[in-house]
């Protein structure tokens, strides 16, 4: 009945002060400070896990991501083939639903320019279409990408989502599967990325995709936002399109490498909005208490909610 | 039956094309090119008119305001007691919620900060409250104060407003009349003005005012943010408080001055933006059709919409 961290990047002690706030009577430790009793651990809490952690908890009955993404896990050769319980989370996805409507309207209102005019002091209107005439696409409707969809259908926009199955969401046009990807991208001005990593979606954003968003559209060119996961994209392609002008701007808080390497392109571009990977973070309090409830209802025999199905990674 | 248009810094010809096709078999003219048949004229369509236009319609019956504002009409002392239809048009609604989410989390989202590290190449997270926690309060709760007010609510945010006559919205607190104003500041991280100018909102949001704004909100202090008349608010302490760190930041798009002169200090501050009168700019084929169905109501005995009260200005 004990519990097991192994976090990195994160500062362990306070999810642990949380969780064992939350869950009095069991012992919870920190992987790497070193566990007791490995026999009597019965569930894992990772992110970016130490790979030997799983040989050394031989009765491990439930692994807990502590992200809504859990590539950091099913891309390690060592992950048991056990429960696997992701996170979703109200407060986690209004920050990311904030984060993309901060973003699309940043490129829809044409901020920069407006940023350029004020530092030349100049007084000057410019045509804006209405969100309407703009044509939004989310790759990815799940928790995340529907939230968003319906907050930015809701200020007006023209939105569309491609997923992996097909959804019946009220205004919201459904493409699903790779035949329907390529329309998909033909009627998209703004394109936001919110897949998951998995073995299909790897550098799915490439050069030949981002060639199929129109030019034509009301923005004048289209634009690219992604806060999934910045193996889904190829970022030497997007430095390409965004040095040619294919692309008109782009909004970035995922890369292929994090911390973003130093002699990335991507910096540079002023039209390329760099966030370090915060659209999102995962709340400690809310966080704890949705890992307290899953080992509750376990134990009490109920289903794990949230359960990654682990033959398509997500 | 005949149609006057008296507009300033507008492009009258494309106005006159428009309801030319939506109002055929009748004149419409341009006043500066001279009125035909002035006793004719039953209409006027006016934005920041010429002030002699009124005397010498004598047969005027309604008067059309371009804007949703008619500051620009109830200003001037040759203004006539007749029937004033302002502008209430979804897409301008739907144009200034836009405008205004956008620079809630503009500041919310401490844009500025994370452009900078852009800027250095840094990659650093920061703690960021969640929408919940920021208290939102709307000046005005009209068409455009209830349209954004609603939009942010949805996002999260505690949203609350001031009006003259109480409301009744759904998870809005509602606060009203002068002796409500200091109690609503006191409870407001972000301030937004959406007020009218009128006798009684002239240099209303003032130094008095914005030191009741909490210093210890969520975001580390208090954001202004105006769309509504520059006539509202006194720019001299808006700059004082920018200057002195009372205020964390700005975002305004209307000025006592418009253009906003050279001289004006608001253009440098880095935390204050500043676009030029466009959060909301009238469509001119939506605002035709309007005026045109305005136009048929009234020859029908059917009541005018959106009539303005010239006792309150609004
Ligand atoms: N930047 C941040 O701060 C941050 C924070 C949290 C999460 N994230 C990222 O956001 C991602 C999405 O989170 P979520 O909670 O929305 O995940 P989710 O609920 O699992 O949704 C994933 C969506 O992607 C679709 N999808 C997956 N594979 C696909 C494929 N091969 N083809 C077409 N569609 C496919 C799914 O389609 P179906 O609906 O048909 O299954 C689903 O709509 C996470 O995986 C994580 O990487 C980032
Ligand atoms: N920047 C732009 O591009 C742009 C574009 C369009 C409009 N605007 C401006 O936006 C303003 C608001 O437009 P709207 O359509 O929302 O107007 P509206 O529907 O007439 O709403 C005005 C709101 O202000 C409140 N109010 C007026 N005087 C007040 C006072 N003395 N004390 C407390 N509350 C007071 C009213 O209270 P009650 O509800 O109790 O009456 C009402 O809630 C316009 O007047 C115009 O100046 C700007």
């Amino acid at each position: 009945m004990n519990l097991v961290l192994s976090l990195t990047n994160v500062n362990e002690a306070e999810w642990i002060d949380r969780l064992r706030a939350l869950l009095p009577n069991r012992k919870i430790e920190s992987w790497k400070n070193g566990v007791s009793d490995p026999e009597k651990v019965d569930y894992l809490f990772a992110w970016k896990p130490d790979p030997d952690v799983f040989a050394a908890l031989p009765n491990l009955k439930v692994i807990f991501s502590l992200g809504a993404g859990v590539d950091h896990l099913t891309s390690l050769p060592q992950l048991p083939h056990l429960p696997l319980v992701r996170i979703v989370d109200a407060d986690l996805t209004s920050r990311m639903t904030e984060w993309v409507v901060f973003q699309t309207l940043f490129h829809h209102r044409d901020h920069l320019m407006y940023a350029a005019q004020q530092e030349a002091s100049v007084w000057k209107d410019h045509k804006q279409p209405a969100a309407k005439e703009v044509r939004v696409g989310v790759l990815g409707l799940g928790e995340l990408g529907l939230s968003s969809a319906k907050a930015l259908k809701s200020l007006g926009f023209d939105v569309a989502g491609w997923s992996r199955t097909p959804k019946n969401v009220l205004g919201v046009q459904s493409f699903f599967g790779d035949s329907h990807l390529d329309d998909f991208l033909k009627r998209t001005d703004i394109l936001i990325n919110l897949l998951p990593s998995t073995p299909a979606t790897q550098k799915l954003v490439n050069a030949e995709r981002l060639a199929l968003l129109p030019q034509s559209g009301a923005l004048g060119g289209p634009v690219y936002i992604n806060a999934g996961r910045g193996a889904t994209q190829d970022e030497a392609a997007i430095d390409a399109a965004l040095t040619s002008g294919q692309l008109k701007g782009a909004s970035l808080d995922v890369f292929e490498v994090e911390p973003l390497p130093q002699t990335s392109p991507l910096w540079k571009h002023k039209n390329c909005i760099i966030t370090p990977h915060v659209a999102a973070p995962s709340d400690p309090q809310a966080l704890s208490e949705y890992v307290a409830r899953q080992i509750k209802r376990f134990e009490q025999g109920e289903p794990l909610e949230n359960l990654v199905d682990l033959e398509v990674g997500y």
